[in-house]
């Protein structure tokens, strides 16, 4: 259910921002992925690769940022002609964007379904569990920079 | 208890972050702030303009981004040195926020505990009692703006 909103919120919440200019779009989104990026970094650290000690606090804490950031209904962000334009650097996102919204859509449900299910997991400090959801998480993420970003 | 924590990480919990670079430090807490503020200001548009239509769903998400972002141990993110340097932009920290830790961790305090009441509140549905705590919300966000930003 949780999802469904979400997902419906990333396709037609646009007139939320319908106000905001494209370069402040582009802004939200990129500080929206840098934001979780760090926090994907600190649970990559205590739970993969064991380079900061397991804390389970931090962890989860890192993890609702992640479902956080996924259920914000970025969509609203993603106005036509935003895969041009400068945010805080040059928007890496490709045309095909707007072309392939089935495909777009299919993608951010999943998405959101594992940045929940990270949040849950984590909830749990179960840290073999965590991790194998963090891959899955990574996926999820990939998943789309694969078809909607160019190459840095 | 959750407060306590959160404070507590927002002091010590550097090590999470010793590996960073200044610049990422930066780039990371500009990311958190941006993209809360759109978080706040969809909020905003919903309970205080009205210039967007009432969704309790909307404002729920965007006072969980609130809280998460409040909560992640941004602390980390302010190494010294860190009121100097590019992050996406030159960073408006004053060297101030390095000596008066005690003020720091006071300001802190309340703006974690102003957003999980936030996010408490938003879970109610009662625009009434949202709008309030928006206004707490930006008060807590202020104090520190007014002693530890430099007006742009």
């Amino acid at each position: 259910m949780r999802i469904v909103a979400a997902a419906m919120s990333f396709g037609v919440a646009a007139s939320v921002s319908a106000q905001m200019k494209p370069e402040d779009m582009i802004k939200a989104r990129q500080s929206g992925y840098t934001f979780m990026a760090w926090n994907m970094g600190k649970i990559k650290a205590q739970v993969v690769d064991g380079s900061v000690p397991f804390n389970k606090d931090q962890v989860l804490a890192a993890a609702n940022v992640v479902a956080a950031v996924a259920n914000s209904g970025m969509g609203a962000l993603y106005a036509p002609g935003t895969d041009k334009g400068m945010g805080w650097k040059e928007t890496r996102l490709k045309p095909a964007f707007f072309t392939e919204q089935d495909e777009v859509r299919k993608i951010a449900m999943n998405f959101i379904q594992q940045a929940n299910t990270l949040q849950q997991v984590a909830a749990t400090g179960d840290q073999g569990a965590i991790k194998a959801q963090f891959g899955e998480m990574g996926k999820a993420c990939k998943a789309c920079h694969d078809k909607y970003r160019t190459e840095e």
